[in-house]
């Protein structure tokens, strides 16, 4: 079993050349976050990822988790692991000084968030969703609420929840039932939510759940829902845990795979509340913590398939089978063309994730604390954009990935025991929790591209075009790749833009390919980029020629193996939706 | 949970219309297989996968199968499923009458092999394995083996197993050490094999292991091989089965899916056994039924595509979510333009496997019974083109396919409860027995293409082209989209025809994308097809509307949706593998 090696090396060159480290810390308030600081942190991270997470991800997944009287148990060695993490101040990181945390910019906590996902993505749910909590809890709770429970949360003593589904209501949250009525300062709340992640545990003393409920006499639909703070256990005056609230989880889910995270089924009666922000912005207050949550399970996508590369490396370069051209005898699995094929499209594809996932944060970063206004829209359009694309693309392409790390194992891969499989399984979520991909297709052609023409999509594609124009020498067949997908992406946006107000259903009929189309190509751009720092980087003369070759090769593959999949999802965009929409139920049983 | 319901009138459709039932009916000995005995086999075994077989599916897929005493024990519920199956005569419909089987073309056993396959994966494993033993057995047995064997195993009395694979020999198959000694007429062999597919199981009194094994003082590599057939109890020779042969079954594997197929280690310890054909010829003799193994594990891919498809048409025909364009309140998923998009995969793409691999299947009966020796050898040399195309691309797709099926449940699709998650499961294997992607995409560019420079292939384009180029009125976009296809296709033979030899890396390198484009090309050949004869019919006044417009509109939106990868893979062929190959082991783990 391959233990799992944060690719810090990597990290470092996304996070200081393509995302701008140095712009980020110029930002007020992120002045600590100097190249060398960042070097310590994610050095010492890597340790704790490697040596005290990963080893708990098989076992979380062979015992997984259970309910005894309304209470989630949780295997031994997920306590042990949660303990050095909060003891490390881990869990503050990113999160306020006011109340705890250590401020770094998000650029910075990201990259501990991936190490997390790779050593255990089950175990790495728990702090995840506790930081979705309390960034709503931050940006939407009373004063009185944060000095309460923010402190605890940011320290990881307590964690948090997000309590959005119903049996009835899944994407669609117009259709929530759980409701609060008044009582005093406070409020009660009663219902049933399900698929709630880490909805309990018995690792920390207290689990705050923000709840998406109904409000008496509201209006019906997502304008009368309300956000609640509900904790497991009251809290006393003086801030000890007290007695228990209303809140029993009825059972956990038996999936397919993140066996560790119990996905629970709680039963709210009467259980004692605290909205947050004002009656009926509910749904806006959960998209605090949505919109960071769905960066962050993108991010849950690529930390996967690179904990899923890394097995499947080391299986390939110790697994002697077979003959391959220019060797003598038998050979590694490594020596195989397709076997070659099949790791460099894993380890591509993955670092064209990471470098447009943290890029994308690092633009939040920039739209957090620039003082430019305009440049603070600026920022924010570019997070808007890609939110919905790390979000759907990476996690689909993550369903491949971590196929392609089983399919190099052989018949090894299918054996549980080889751990290559959990991978996918465990995958298999990220494209339908936070808003499926079909969710985050809608999103992108709806309320990123079409609500403003493309805007902010065309300047981006102009970006890529001056990038591509720029590249030549031994990165010209790169920046021929680039700037073909790039013209075959600005064709269908042409298209989209003439075509989408004739039919109500093509929005929604071509989104997925628009989603695909879009992740490919700016997978590509942010390697070609990461080519042309390389190649600058050899040609003056730098010690780590490796590493940079690399680079320049892995950008090379993406856009001979990657890029071509554009035109593809191109040419069906411009299909449209007609056929797709004729089509009646008879006929699609076959009758 | 949806029932499975056999898609006969697409069976029926593929059978007659595209590959040509009529003009197998002609064929010596296939008299029988009139269109109305067929649509009455087909009915009857739908009936039987139905009400007998699909039943079990699930409770195979939670009891599992474990071993006591070095004895496989089984569910219960699949000793009665398989006791109905051999009471109807069903394992003999398609094998020889002299030794008691029907003698029914291929053609038709492949959709009762189909039904039995969506019904239960895992249980349709003990057939098909048996099949391809006992065909083993009757093309390389001594006449006093079938006597006591065939006859037994196309009864489904006895059931029959595939021994290949070793610690150490997995695709390469010259690494294999199980050795066999001569003891009178007979042999000793001993050595263990792992990953036995149903190698022990309780439900009939005999199992029957063909076994690869070297021979004492036999060449190193494959022309050391011979083929034994080694019964698990030895047969008295008034035919009654004796004594317990030194075979023991040591554990069954713990697996991603088919939990209801017992994967076996075999234990041979000394084992009496008997040579099939002639010493050294083992590879050959297991190729026998290697070849319609891997057409079989084909269908497998599309069977379990096509059980998933069901599933999650009636999930979203019944789950009400959200709102969609031109329909007034909450609507049926089914209603959202980017779930018809994924039904539309799933259907179209399913329906094209199936008229591809039953054409494949069609040409084997020609090239069986085939009184022309001209004849005959095209159609072998079909059925040679086809068969690498059939496993490689239809499991490939199920991979896909079956995830798509999750998707579509949502959350739902992530419990196991909602059955989704097994089809995804159980496929997962057919990628990689009988030859993972990578052996069958090899076998396609070495064996089938380069090596008589594509002759077969470049015949089977300009068919392809002489059939876009008559496409016209409604079916002008398949027409060009077809045709597009085909010329893309072209230039990436040309091109590896014109390249191959300059780098003996190429055809590796490439093989997967090649394996793939032709596979997604011959979908949309075989769709176009179908899509003409439908016209033709309505043209002509049919009744069926609803389903030859079905088979129209299907055909079109896998021209738009699917044909379009053509291009992409077309374009990663011709980048070749130089890229791929010259990445260093440390640069793959980035340091």
């Amino acid at each position: 079993m391959a233990d799992y090696r944060a690719p810090v090396k990597d990290m470092l060159f996304v996070i200081n050349e393509l995302a701008g480290l140095a712009e980020i810390a110029a930002l007020p308030g992120y002045e600590e976050a100097t190249p060398d600081l960042v070097e310590a942190v994610l050095e010492e991270a890597a340790q704790l990822a490697r040596e005290v997470i990963a080893p708990t991800n098989i076992i979380g997944d062979e015992k997984g988790t259970h309910v005894v009287d309304g209470q989630v148990i949780v295997p031994p060695e997920f306590h042990a692991a949660y303990k050095q993490y909060i003891d490390g101040g881990w869990p503050g990181i990113g999160c306020n000084p006011e109340f705890g945390g250590q401020g770094l910019p998000a650029l910075i906590s990201v990259a501990v968030e991936e190490m997390l996902q790779s050593a255990n993505l089950a175990w790495s749910l728990c702090p995840l969703l506790t930081h979705g909590a309390l960034h709503a809890l931050e940006a939407h709770g009373s004063d009185a609420l944060k000095a309460i429970y923010l402190g605890e949360m940011i320290a990881g003593e307590w964690t948090g929840t997000m309590n959005l589904t119903e049996p009835q209501a899944g994407s669609d949250l117009s259709m929530v039932r759980t409701n609060a009525v008044p009582d005093g300062d406070a409020w009660r709340v009663s219902g049933q939510k399900i698929f709630i992640t880490w909805g309990d545990q018995d690792i920390t003393e207290n689990v705050i759940h923000l709840v998406l409920s109904r409000t008496q006499d509201a209006p019906a639909g997502v304008k009368g829902l309300s956000l609640f703070l509900v904790p497991k256990y009251l809290v006393n005056e003086d801030g000890s845990v007290g007695e228990r609230n209303n809140v029993t989880t009825v059972s956990v889910e038996h999936k397919l795979g993140i066996h560790g995270s119990p996905t629970c089924v709680l039963d709210f009666q009467n259980a004692t509340g605290y909205m947050l922000g004002a009656e009926g912005d509910g749904l806006a207050c959960m998209f605090t913590m949505m919109n960071s949550a769905r960066l962050s399970v993108g991010l849950e996508g690529m930390s996967v398939a690179e904990r899923a590369y890394q097995h499947a490396l080391e299986y390939a370069a110790d697994r002697v089978q077979g003959r391959a051209p220019g060797h003598e005898g038998s050979v590694s699995i490594l020596e195989h063309p397709d076997v070659r094929r099949m790791l460099l499209t894993m380890k591509s594809e993955v670092e064209a994730m990471r470098a447009v996932a943290y890029v994308a944060i690092g633009h939040l970063d920039h739209a957090a604390r620039s003082g430019d206004p305009d440049l603070q829209v600026f920022h924010q359009a570019r997070v808007d954009l890609l939110t919905p694309i790390v979000k759907g693309w990476i996690t689909e392409r993550a369903q491949e990935l971590t196929s392609v790390g089983v399919q190099i194992h052989g018949g090894m891969g299918y054996i549980e025991e080889t751990g290559a499989a959990q991978y996918m399984r465990d995958a298999r979520i990220l494209t339908i929790y936070e808003g499926t991909t079909g969710i985050q297709a809608g999103d992108l052609i709806g309320r990123k591209v079409l609500r403003e023409q493309g805007t902010t999509l065309t300047a981006l594609l102009d970006e890529i075009d001056a990038l591509a124009g720029g590249l030549d020498g031994e990165l010209a067949g790169i920046g021929s790749a680039l700037s073909s997908a790039n013209s075959d992406a600005r064709e269908s946006l042409t298209w989209l833009l003439a075509n989408h107000a004739s039919d109500p259903t093509i929005p929604g009929g071509v989104s997925y390919h628009f989603l695909m189309m879009l992740g490919a190509l700016f997978g590509g751009w942010q390697l070609a980029r990461a080519a042309s720092i390389a190649a600058d980087k050899l040609a003056g003369g730098t010690v780590d020629n490796d590493f940079y070759k690399a680079k320049i090769l892995t950008a090379k593959f993406y856009a001979e193996q990657s890029l071509p999949r554009v035109v593809a999802h191109a040419r069906s965009i411009q299909s449209g939706s007609a056929t797709m929409m004729a089509v009646t139920l008879d006929q699609l049983r076959g009758e």
